[in-house]
């Protein structure tokens, strides 16, 4: 425990050859497997080394295959450039072959990496994760440092996968695997990923969360969930303790993101691709405790039974409840006053923070009061160290206890309780009690489950582990220690290099991709928002959302199959259609070519009606004559390395998708520059910028007057609509309509946030809805079977309201209601 | 607001006649529809009337039916047996009509009731059922003084019940309607029916939870959470807003209790019942609002724009989180600063509790602030009113105000979002602005969404609000008040008198009852766990669980169905199976009539093997003589009234189940007292007593010997156990087996709490898991295709580990293991 651990010697590490990555592997965490430190002495740079149960697994594999671990080296160093010393010689831990050339030490600026580290992940996502929200402070500030020392980190990693590409190139075999770690790197992944495929690195890229993953209800609290279930999607595979916790990550993706999910096979769409979400339950280096617990010597003289606590000084441990279930023990069954003592061993923990000082105080109150209460000239009822103990200490207390209290109010394994079951190796056994809020808890069936709020049944049970019968005691340790053998931390390191080998494969047990899009994805949530009975309003962008996007606007030719459903909706009695896109209106119309729908352009500032009427929005007097000047500034500035822009009548836009990828952030900033300085806004839009004369009008302003023009003032109460788009300029449609349309994302890249309630993956996927639209229509009743009930239906979850009319009751709220 | 609601004139009251049950209805809710108050200076006691929304809408059906009110008078008294005055003759409100003649006053001790109300209500569960866990404790003391305060409201509502049956009788039609609400009152249903039931007295029972229904993850925390649960599923319907809180309740019954469900059509059986789970939203009075918003005069004589925000002082409400968004507003888009106005009306509440007296002091700390901050000679940036308004000034507020901001962190509904749109007469109206926390904000589909944890992004929505154009407000509050006036309390009130009419049919749209067990449904559970290399050992009870409960044992004969089964699963070779009865040894193996199979009698003290050898516990010696002498006493002094003793060698049964209900509690206390003034233990069994002599040996110790004494001390690797039985003294086998056996337990009747990991409803049941079993067992592969991975997949979520070995892999494992 403690950073002592590199007391221990390495009793028996993974043999190097017995794991091999086909490829490298770049390990990201936040700490690198050992700690920097200056020698006050020489002032040289020195290493600490860490021998936790994970960097024992991980280690090897990283120094056997070309691999790197990035990580933050524990202190902040004045001269980023001063290099990594070399392990000691004498170092017999697993990093003692990790050269300095495998590692990749992350240097944060001290303020943000404040921010970051005790703000944002201990301040926020330690307490939201464990299910204690109101522990959660939630400050933009710090969520902004976390994402910039995420993208440090992503950085970093990314370099450090070039090098290894660079290295490999003519070696065909082997992509190399990226594996983030846990809650203070949750956004790094959707970073790397992008970074890398703009820099045509292959990669595999995994995750895993070493503490619990809450409830959606608890999850969606934080402002900027979504952005962490993305950054997390940009992996292949995210990996959790137990199914509980894969089960909430993907409930959270459908809930939050509006991702198609499968929950029987685990998998989440994102982006067009399928991530896995899988239970990887870390195990220890069972044999290693095993042969600690052989060799160490006995430390406790007395002849009590033990009952033994180890934790860190967590509000999470529910160390406070365990010190009153033991005192309720003490009243209730007087008969083990003097039989038994509780070793609790409580490892200091951010001592800094005001929540860990109070806890500390409520300790030592408490333990002094016990104690107080029912020491006996021979006998205290609690021993409590406050500090650390050696790996081997620690062996002889798991050994020597009668009785081992895991009782966390939450935590995402547990792996005290998995130490004490290997060090149990005296005959006969001593019993586990572990709380169900503990990802062990789930895993460990044999021990006795205990709800560590419950004190008087706490107490009852700690009574039932003293008193249990040999025979009973025997059978459930052995159950336990021969689980925790053979799912040991290499067993858990091998699983994670098997789901990362197995990626592209199909495999016999389960489907590992989504299944495509089919028109089944819409019913659910399509079919009861529309109902029977109403007029159904399309709204649709043009690029991206109906024609695939392509190198030059001209290209994007609306696919045939696209265009036929199109037309025989149009024809439909009950479908109104209209096309709302970023192009000139002409263009527009040109390209889509079906008559008798309304097209509106230049993101609504122009609307063509079926009836051939014409808006166009009134451009103030004084942006006409500028329009020409600006055009004329972009081309002359920012025109080169094939950008170009369009004049589209009311707005003026800046291509560059043709630009390569280097040049684009100095083209972006100098364009965007000639823009605001021409009066006009620059807005983003797909791989363009768009010059707008600064009105107050946007798609979502367009569609509402489109509505209202076509339907009248009261249009939402006789229509549903659909609006789909791809684009940055939709989301201001999804925004307006939002709670009023059903609401189409085309994300196939990168999409942070949404307004919209659901995302599709491609053009597709949208002609797949297209053709759900027409069946559906086609097959409804007869418009006068009135079913108004079904208005009311929508809500995020679907279902709004349960009850039904009855005949007479509908016509009378229909006649209330006109 | 705030006990000031008497003050309104009666506007616009539901007609009386406009709703009626068939039969009458019982409302039972803590706080009666008004407050007994002393009359200081006549001493007299009087009542003060609300006019709140729910009591508007259900006081007519009382009043209108034969039906009463249970609930708390607002007033502790010392003599409970003071009549209730009648209403003040000068009294609009809806209650005026209710007469004391159909008021039940509920007495209980002060001291418990601050326990139950202070403590478990508004200490535990309302910050629990608000996902707030921090804030909740979890204080037995608490817990039972809340059982206490059900049982009293439990048995005045049966009275009341009573009371209406005699009244009725000759009447058939009609059966009375017992209405509990909120939480206060989860347990008060069980005990309703049960009582009920023995009584003999017909009811339909609902429920309704006023406040949030959290998840599973949140709501297991709570140490007594099966009770909670039974209490509720002691109802035929359990009603909550959203069809969120009912997907949380069903998950925790399928959860904590292994209770059957169904998701879809959300049922949940229990006890052999099933229990419709319904969402129901509450409205509001909406007509009322709308007139009294027409009618009241003009409050703010500002001309500025109005934020309005009314709650009452509470940490879920977000008050904070809302003052430092306006202080964003302010800070970000100063050109609302002197166009703006924050109207926060803060009702007092819980004014004693320490936590509500901090709020108000960091509301006040705030509030000076911030007007500190950005106050001008003419305007003050927030108006903060702590304290009470009245209906009108609220209703002038609402309709004055440009937006509205309802932004609490958790909520069960929020009427006043409601109210507000109610209110909204003028043209053009303003903007609702609601949390994503709030029930409201999962039905107001058309208000503007706002995470209140979000400053930054608050301030934001806040901006779009005040800015958003006159069309958009328009189709929005349009859409919104048309829903809240069709949607109102009447409608709420009707819908539940639909559900609660309704609960006999079979309705058109969905299932009304769960479908009876069937082989599929122990599929998922039994398969994963029994795999497809497993011995299986079958440990089960006789009476209650294999034979239907009978008036005398000798009449609980085994069903031929049911023994043919066994018999042709004892001839199967990986088939092991035992009977465990409290009955005589040589008994239940002459019920049974199988051989070949183990039968354990006088649970487990003698054991007889299938191979003729018997195990007999030894009886302590000085206990062999007192057997008869108990034997004797309990004839003479309780065996009357059809009570009888049964001598089973080891241990005697007193039986009561023929003696009639009222005699019961009484022989019960009596022979417990004889049995243990003759140094036995007590230990109740189905509708009797048994005396056991003081040794520790139970059914739990029997299976556990058993099962080494036929598959040696390595059992467990070996075979798969299932247990079933009903009785509680299988709960020590459950209880001995958890973690290593698949456990049923038979639960007809109101059984609380169990080990066992499912529930089954009937004999029946135990049959068609028998039945399963013998189909599973015949068609699985040839026992040399090992799945060794089965044999971890077991939790109760059901998968533990998702990898799979592959063969060379397996070998290593099963000789590592042998």
């Amino acid at each position: 425990m403690c950073g002592s651990t590199q007391q221990v010697a390495a009793t028996k590490f993974v043999e190097p050859g017995s794991f091999s990555s086909n490829g490298s592997m770049i390990v990201v965490s936040n700490r690198l497997p050992f700690v920097l430190k200056r020698n006050e002495i020489s002032g040289q740079l020195e290493r600490k080394a860490s021998a936790g149960g994970l960097v024992t697994a991980v280690a090897p594999v990283v120094i056997n295959g070309r691999g790197v671990w990035v990580g933050w080296p524990g202190m902040h160093m004045d001269d980023p450039t001063e290099k990594i010393p070399e392990s000691d010689p004498n170092d017999r831990t697993p990093t003692a072959g990790l050269l300095s050339s495998k590692v990749v030490a992350v240097h944060v600026d001290p303020t943000v990496f404040d921010s970051y580290y005790n703000g944002c992940c201990n301040g926020t996502f330690w307490p939201l994760f464990h299910s204690m929200p109101d522990r959660a402070t939630f400050i933009a500030d710090h969520w902004r440092a976390y994402a910039t020392v995420n993208q440090e980190f992503a950085a970093q990693s990314v370099n450090a996968l070039e090098k290894i590409h660079k290295e490999q190139s003519g070696q065909p075999n082997g992509t190399p695997l990226v594996w983030v770690h846990d809650y203070h790197l949750m956004l790094a992944a959707n970073w790397i990923r992008q970074s890398a495929e703009e820099k045509n690195l292959r990669l595999k890229l995994g995750f895993f969360l070493h503490i619990p993953f809450p409830p959606w209800d608890i999850f969606r609290l934080f402002p900027w969930a979504d952005e962490i279930l993305q950054g997390m999607l940009g992996c292949d595979m995210v990996g959790f303790h137990i199914q509980d916790y894969c089960l909430n990550f993907v409930d959270c993706c459908q809930r939050s993101l509006g991702c198609r999910v499968d929950r029987k096979n685990l998998l989440v769409e994102h982006g067009g691709r399928t991530v896995r979400v899988r239970p990887l339950p870390i195990g220890i280096p069972f044999d290693r405790f095993v042969a600690l617990s052989e060799s160490a010597p006995k430390v406790m003289l007395t002849n009590q039974k033990i009952v033994l606590g180890v934790d860190r000084l967590d509000y999470t441990k529910g160390l406070v409840h365990r010190l009153k279930a033991f005192e309720m023990l003490l009243e209730k069954h007087p008969q083990h006053r003097e039989q038994v003592t509780m070793l609790q061993i409580a490892v200091p923990s951010r001592t800094d923070v005001r929540e860990y000082q109070d806890l500390k105080l409520e300790m030592d109150q408490l333990v002094g009061r016990i104690n107080g209460r029912f020491t006996t000239p021979n006998w205290s009822p609690i021993r409590y160290i406050y500090g650390c103990v050696s790996q081997e200490e620690l062996a002889a207390f798991y050994r020597e206890a009668a009785v081992a209290l895991v009782t966390p109010l939450r935590d995402g394994m547990n792996l005290v309780a998995k130490e004490f079951v290997a060090c149990q190796i005296k005959v006969p056994p001593g019993v586990l009690i572990v709380s169900p809020f503990a990802g062990a808890g789930e895993m460990m069936h044999e021990a006795l489950i205990c709800n560590p709020y419950e004190i008087d049944e706490a107490a009852e049970v700690i009574h039932r582990a003293l008193t249990m019968p040999e025979d009973e005691r025997t059978l459930r340790m052995n159950h336990l220690r021969r689980r925790e053998r053979i799912y040991d931390v290499n067993y858990w390191m091998k699983s994670f290099l098997q789901v990362m080998g197995s990626l592209e494969e199909r495999d016999a047990v389960g489907a590992t991709t989504m299944h495509p899009v089919t028109m089944d994805d819409f019913d659910d949530y399509l079919s009861k928002y529309i109902g029977d009975n109403h007029k159904l309003a399309l709204l649709l962008d043009y690029d991206g959302t109906l024609a695939p996007i392509a190198t030059h606007p001209d290209l994007a030719i609306l696919p045939l199959e696209t265009k036929n459903v199109l037309q025989r909706l149009s024809n439909m009695s009950d479908v109104y259609i209209a096309i709302i896109s970023g192009r000139n209106v002409n263009n527009v119309k040109s390209m889509v070519g079906i008559d008798g729908i309304t097209y509106a352009g230049n993101h609504g500032l122009e609307i063509l009606h079926p009836d051939g009427s014409k808006f166009v929005h009134p451009m103030p007097v004084e942006f006409e004559g500028k329009v020409a000047g600006l055009m004329q500034s972009l081309q002359d500035q920012v025109c080169n390395e094939g950008a170009w822009v369009e004049n589209k009548g009311a707005l003026l836009t800046f291509h560059y998708r043709e630009a390569p990828m280097e040049s684009r952030p100095q083209m972006v900033e100098q364009a965007r520059k000639l823009i605001e300085e021409a009066g006009f806004k620059a807005c983003a839009a797909h791989c363009a910028i768009e010059a707008k004369p600064p009105v107050e009008w946007n798609k979502g302003r367009a569609s509402i007057y489109i509505l209202r023009t076509a339907f009248g003032l009261d249009w939402s109460e006789r229509i549903r609509i659909i609006y789909a788009g791809d684009d940055a300029t939709d989301e201001d449609a999804m925004k307006a309509l939002k709670g009023m349309a059903a609401t189409f994302r085309v994300a196939s890249s990168h999409i942070i946030r949404t307004s919209a309630e659901r995302r599709l993956p491609s053009t597709d996927s949208v002609l797949t809805m297209l053709k759900w639209v027409e069946r559906h229509l086609s097959r409804r009743k007869p418009r006068n079977s009135v079913d108004i009930s079904s208005r009311f239906r929508r809500g995020s979850t679907g279902i709004a309201m349960e009850m039904s009319f009855t005949s007479p009751e509908k016509q009378k709220i229909e006649q209330q209601v006109a």
